[in-house]
């Protein structure tokens, strides 16, 4: 892979990255095909990542469906597929790590520990493999898209990265590749993330700035599913994923919902239409 | 610099980097002839990095002569010196680390908590921007060189760390920035590290084997300069830096020795004949 990035580069052309665990979605065909507008030879990765699940987390049950997944890497165009061996990553002595502090602790960061030092670190070893000049990420995982670019920035890493919108199903939920976890009573029930996150929207389009009351709000609709159970529903400063009192600049509306076992995130991204403006666009 | 090093890469050049904190002596120079042999352009980097000082250690005092810098390196035909300021290296926000686990908390890890994550992050950032094919260490650093290959190797860096001998005064004291610290008496006592490691190699010479002897003989022989205060003396394993029973295979025997003030360490390199062999050739 090392040697086919570094032909590629040599040859002044622009290398994209699409990072995913597998069980691919429409999610992650939308960052291909971004991909492939950019960059020539877009590399996807299939690596599914044990450092980034805890010890009572599904490494072992995580959905991994890699003859469709080539599949769908092939008809979307994609040049090349790198996918290593866990031993290949990790070998027996590895024993370095990449962590973020202060922006990996709080949200995921509390509800996971280790799980951004484990994103942090694969990532940095697939931008050092494959040297893409831009990475994509979709922004479902706002919060591992904050940290990976806090990385690269930090670490004066080459690579640009890319945020990608959330791609939903017909009735709004965001696609994962969890959902197929779901029972249909659960998919059905899992609607109410979009639908809070919604009205969320529209209570900020109707003039809400207040944190606490778009809190509270979340917290009512959420509540009014009985096979949800909230992990957290915060609204976070877009840079530092600290909480906000005000929405007065951009931020996430951050969700973590657990649907009967399945523990799904969700979140709107608000942003002033001109800077320091008090007027917001939404993107859900 | 990054724009310099992406040109000099992109003309298939080798480039070469010696990263210092300055106060340069002949040691420096030593890795700097190296880098001429094998590279061009030759980089050399001045940094005094905060991250690897300890609160109670000596970064504001640390000796910087950049002038008397600049000269040694001209004369000694670096091609380009990057000396960027604190500030560039680490803006307000910055919050990433590189942590080399388990190699970074024994000896000087353990005698200055919190060193090698500074070193292991200052490094990856050079390396990242200046993109160097080899990058050279002095051997007096063993643990520091070592911990560097281990992080280039696990997070699959492109350059080669290429570790280069010790340089010794006429008296045997190994060259050091912080050797300025010491007064005239203190100068003279601080040969006892030297003549510890040599008597050593006289015991390994002479067949002996066995770590807790040559531990005490070590420390027999340090206790005899009534200026130094041993912090450790040790015999390790040269890959795992753990505490060896018997010399058997590659080993450094490595010394940090408090002469007033002023800690100074150093160290034998013990390395097997041929693979396997219970004979020994030793680099002082």
């Amino acid at each position: 892979m090392k040697e086919m990035a570094g032909q590629a580069r040599a040859e002044g052309r622009i290398i994209g990255l699409v990072p995913t665990m597998g069980a691919l979605h429409e999610g992650h065909a939308s960052l291909i095909v971004r991909a492939k507008r950019e960059c020539s030879p877009v590399i996807a990765s299939i690596f599914v990542n044990p450092k980034q699940f805890g010890p009572n987390e599904d490494f072992s049950k995580y959905p991994r469906t890699f003859e469709s997944d080539v599949e769908k890497l092939q008809h979307a165009g994609v040049d090349v597929l790198f996918a290593p061996e866990a031993a290949e990553i990790y070998p027996k002595d590895f024993s370095t790590h990449v962590q973020v502090d202060g922006l990996s602790d709080r949200l995921e960061g509390r509800s996971r520990p280790g799980h951004f030092r484990g994103v942090a670190t694969v990532v940095m070893k697939l931008l050092q493999i494959v040297q893409p000049n831009l990475t994509y990420f979709g922004r479902k995982d706002a919060q591992q898209a904050r940290i990976i670019g806090q990385m690269a920035r930090d670490l004066n890493l080459d690579s640009e990265i890319v945020v990608c919108p959330i791609v939903r199903e017909a009735d709004g939920l965001a696609l994962s590749s969890r959902n197929v976890y779901l029972n249909p009573e659960e998919r059905k029930a899992a609607t109410v993330l979009y639908q809070a996150l919604n009205a969320a929207k529209q209570e900020l389009s109707g003039g809400v700035r207040d944190a606490l009351h778009l809190q509270t709000s979340l917290r009512r609709k959420l509540s009014g599913e009985k096979l949800a159970a909230v992990d957290y529903a915060e609204i976070v400063d877009a840079e530092s994923f600290e909480p906000v009192v005000r929405v007065s600049r951009a931020c996430y509306v951050l969700l973590a919902v657990f649907i009967g076992k399945t523990r799904l995130i969700d979140n709107l991204y608000v942003v002033p239409k001109e800077p320091g403006s008090d007027e917001f666009v939404f993107q859900l």
